[in-house]
């Protein structure tokens, strides 16, 4: 259990560090025969790219994917895919104080105990949000999978500190809208708010966060391998390998604690033979499986832990209090980077399901 | 991925039905020269008992448990260990209409598409909550293990419907208190209404849910395995195998979305050479691994699906709509009950993560 | 890896110990929708099944074979299968002695050392050949399964000691003849002469060995997932897990040594639009995948090493050398209980890689 | 269960394809604070490397091994190690006959079928010789890290063709003398006749094959984890991925089954407190554990199927039957070259049981 293989039948390896060579994934028990354009697999990579945006960290990095192996005239083999980006922008002498004095709310301090000071530190190393760029690679290509059974994810923002996205319905709208702004927020009014909040929280040297919503939509029935591997248990496991998630909801989630049985029941409908419910508390999801609803969830993205404002810590060397500003570059708000993330790592869940749930063959024509 | 077993170097396997011969789990990997209890085991299985009082299923389980495997005077052996609790009381009668038109909120649906009408439908079958007996027999035994390191769990009801428990800061007054009612509730004041509310919930022929949170006390540094293993991922990947939960946070959770990162981050102190943070909103877990402070999540528990009151369904062979009047027996919460639950698949995935990082040996002494 | 589960999408969990309550074996990954008939489970579990014949040890055991779980109406529901036998003719008496003087050839030293001392020791524990009652059981689901898709386990003995059966080539011959012979060979004559060998061994309270083959027929092509997962690497994991295996080949194997390349490779041909090999010294398998051709084994089992004659050992109290005389009850030749135990294991790795492949359905009809 | 990777607590993921841009190995799980020296795996690599020989391919590859991750400053962080070589002696031009006529005794024809005709081709692609590179890089690390419970690894070449080895039994000169023969060979004169029947079938556009035997000294009581992942389950397992291997035999062996229980069974003997055997017919493994003898198994490997003289086979289009001779570029016997990939994957294995078993720590010192 060494922590750095998600997935059964459809796996991902994810290697590199954030000041290393390279980030890379390795792509296990992709079906043979899935077209892959480098293009697609880019486009998303640059969804989640440092630098895109005066609301992003500064750091310059072209993260340009090269593909190592199991494609073979631009269609998968059956052999195992890897995909890396070599870094390029590695500047890691704002670090070097981090070796030291641990900054609070990241990993610095559980890592160094945990392997003894070997963890590479530089940027944070393997611990670092870039890390979460291998999910997003492995996550193009979980995406085209699931576009062969019609599946299609969609994530976004609705909460930025305490400024809500009003409601939205129309999946269009979220797909159209929310690529029009720097937050991922569909809602365009709120998006704008949304974004000076972050603004302002950068000037003053802080940081904020806020909630992601995801929708699966067209997800067949029987998704889902209860009791252990539910669809909530492998979706809450794969999010929460995203640093600074700190919450996952499915459906009503915690609202529906207020709700009677009887109102938070989604009862059941035919149409055209179809079977579907009005409301959708269970979030598409009963006992574990889908059910032909979308799925839906929402996770708490807590504000980046890295800020200019100085605080307190410890010198793990003189075990004495200290206190620490930390400089390098970092995001006043890791919220819309983090959106494609979560598209990624619930397209790689999805396509494990639904390979291992006979939904997809093996070799695909 | 097949779905019925949990963990990697402490694992857990589940079988058995509601209305079957037996609910029964194996544990593999548990360490050789533990001393178990049997009579310890019991009481934890007792604690989730059906039939304890006015709030739970009349079902009438003694829940005995033996012990088939693994175990040899009294002491684990290496060996894999089956416990086992033969059912007793078991009327399907009433669930006869649920092969044909499925439960809103239940798995009968999902069920019944996923295996094609093969699964075993009565009483839920495998998706009854009975299944989670399963989890506590191995739970009492995790447990024992962690003792050694001296860890302790203590998971207790903070919510029930609208009715919060007042705030709760004294570990040795929620262990004390929380026994004493019914609803596991350390705050006896607030108990008393949730109590209430639960009793008027059942005369309305309704249901309600709540929060639990759990609290992991003695955790040491470097519990956990990122990126993939993360402690978050492996307790949220667990406790969503519970049925009826639809959402889990660590620490602030959702809350942290609208604290700045200044008032997010737990800024460390040291005191006689530990270092520890006056606040614990990252709820002991930093980047995915312990960091030496109590682990603290809680999760949101959705109103029981079951319930006496008229609702709309299908009739999955005629597929037309129709209506149906749940009878059988169930709890108009489960939150009470849920509460060992909580803490059984607690206790399993730490034993996972302590000796996988190497925190427990092989062979016990 | 705590060793008591093989296989992937279709996996079996073994527990018990010789002389504890049972040997039992939980199924996981089941298609749902496989009619089981209890009586051919039972008839597999007769085939090794002690007290036999005057070739095989006489404990007294019916072995009668319950299901627990994951049968409903005598269908496959998709959940987990757990299946017992409870054991009966239990006599540890004779076993004392070996707690602290160990047989040569047997797991008594090593599981001492490994588990310090708390293994179970009586009657060797989960060490012993009883075990493999927990593969025979789950081996006839898995025969089940492989009938849907026409394939066929057979297993028989060839060599016991220095006695080779003749050559046989008739599929039909062999699955008539194997089981008029008490040693499992389909070449009566040799039959006769093995058995004859078996009986002057146990008259010399002294022991011997054999080679089994396993022909695997209608195996399609595709079976195996190279690198790591080929048909050679997972059927041979599965069979050495049998106590007393010391060695595999595939084909022409030790003997393909001698060969040169142009008499080794079976070339290609074809009729009626299949392609297929006129020799086999492949034994089916190129690249680790099958080809289409039967698979072909061979096995050898070492002489039982419980025997009556007097041994060197060492007490591990007092470290001294002493001598041993083993009492008990022991087969004299263990190859013919192990032909069905070889079946087993090769029907449980062909049934989880027929499903890893997409040769077989999660539910059948 | 795609195939691709090895272990559990110290796991290997092999990527690349012989004719694509690299062969490479992720390592997980490797215990963080390993010194790592560069020229050590260089030096494993430059064993198995093509063109070393007038016995061997006379493909050019520098096989230069770059580290991509997982070491920082010369010491294993803890996190995921990549090992790469790029491929730069690549011509396929030989190869575009093999799409459509496959080559006996090679994978072409079950690799074309199991992938529907999407797999790389080229070489051999995934199933090329050329794949084993990836564990001896991954080997490499395994050597390292069981030095440091002295563990020490070695295989040579006892058999080619008809031709023996003469009975070796001192290590010291098994490893002294094995280098110095092109065929790895520790009985000089042996190795002398054994190489002039490789180039004797070199030229006759034939090959050969030959016996590997592998031992492991120093190996502590206990390694290995019964029933299924016993010490012979993980071997053979391993061993099984290497191409061509065709047996397994530990110990005895085959050889076992010609003696009697009182011939077979190492009695036990003690010298200055420690426990032994005279004999070591277990081969070093008592019930699937180490017992503290040295571990011993011979390994069969078939002729080279590429071969230069021509074959039947048949056209994948036409279905018509044809001839084939193979140019390409081949060892005329693989055996020498499969001798350092033996020790790597028992070094692998062993690392892996080492760890799980607790022998080493997650963070060495």
């Amino acid at each position: 259990m060494p922590g750095n293989i998600l997935g059964e039948n459809f796996k991902i390896v994810s290697f590199g560090e954030s000041h290393g060579k390279c980030v890379g994934v390795i792509i296990e028990g992709c079906p043979a025969g899935l077209r892959v354009d480098l293009k697609k697999i880019q486009k998303e990579v640059d969804k989640r790219k440092p630098g895109q945006s005066v609301l992003t960290t500064q750091r310059k990095e072209k993260d340009k994917v090269e593909i190592l192996s199991g494609i073979f005239n631009g269609i998968t083999t059956g052999a195992p895919i890897c995909l890396i980006v070599f870094n390029k922008d590695v500047d890691s002498s704002k670090y070097e104080i981090i070796k030291e004095t641990p900054r609070p709310g990241h990993s610095d301090l559980t890592a160094f105990f945990k392997y003894k000071g070997f963890n590479d530190w530089r940027g944070g190393g393997r611990f670092s949000g870039r890390i979460t760029l291998s999910y997003v690679m492995a996550g193009a290509i979980a995406k085209e999978i699931l576009k062969k059974i019609k599946i299609e994810i969609l994530a976004y923002t609705i909460q930025i500190g305490r400024i809500k996205a009003g409601k939205i319905i129309n999946y269009k709208d979220i797909k159209a809208n929310k690529e029009k702004t720097l937050v991922k927020c569909p809602d365009l009014k709120s998006a704008k708010r949304m974004e000076n909040l972050i603004l302002r929280m950068k000037k003053q040297g802080d940081s904020v966060g806020g909630i992601i919503e995801c929708l699966v939509l067209n997800a067949p029935i029987g998704l889902g391998e209860p009791v252990f591997n539910s669809l909530e248990s492998e979706l809450s496991k794969a999010i929460f390998s995203i640093p600074a998630i700190k919450g996952i909801e499915f459906g009503a989630g915690f609202n529906a604690v207020k709700l009677k049985g009887s109102e938070n029941n989604d009862q059941f409908f035919s149409r055209n033979g179809k079977i579907f419910t009005k409301t959708n508390n269970s979030g598409g999801i009963l006992g574990g499986i889908s059910n032909g609803m979308p799925i839906v969830f929402r996770v708490a993205v807590k504000p980046t832990p890295s800020i200019a404002k100085s605080q307190k810590t410890i010198n793990l060397k003189t075990k004495k209090e200290t206190f620490l500003r930390i400089e390098g570059r970092h995001d006043p708000c890791i919220v819309p980077r983090a959106v494609p993330v979560v598209e990624s790592l619930s397209a790689i869940v999805l396509a494990d399901l639904a390979i291992s749930g006979g939904f997809i063959p093996r070799v695909l024509k």
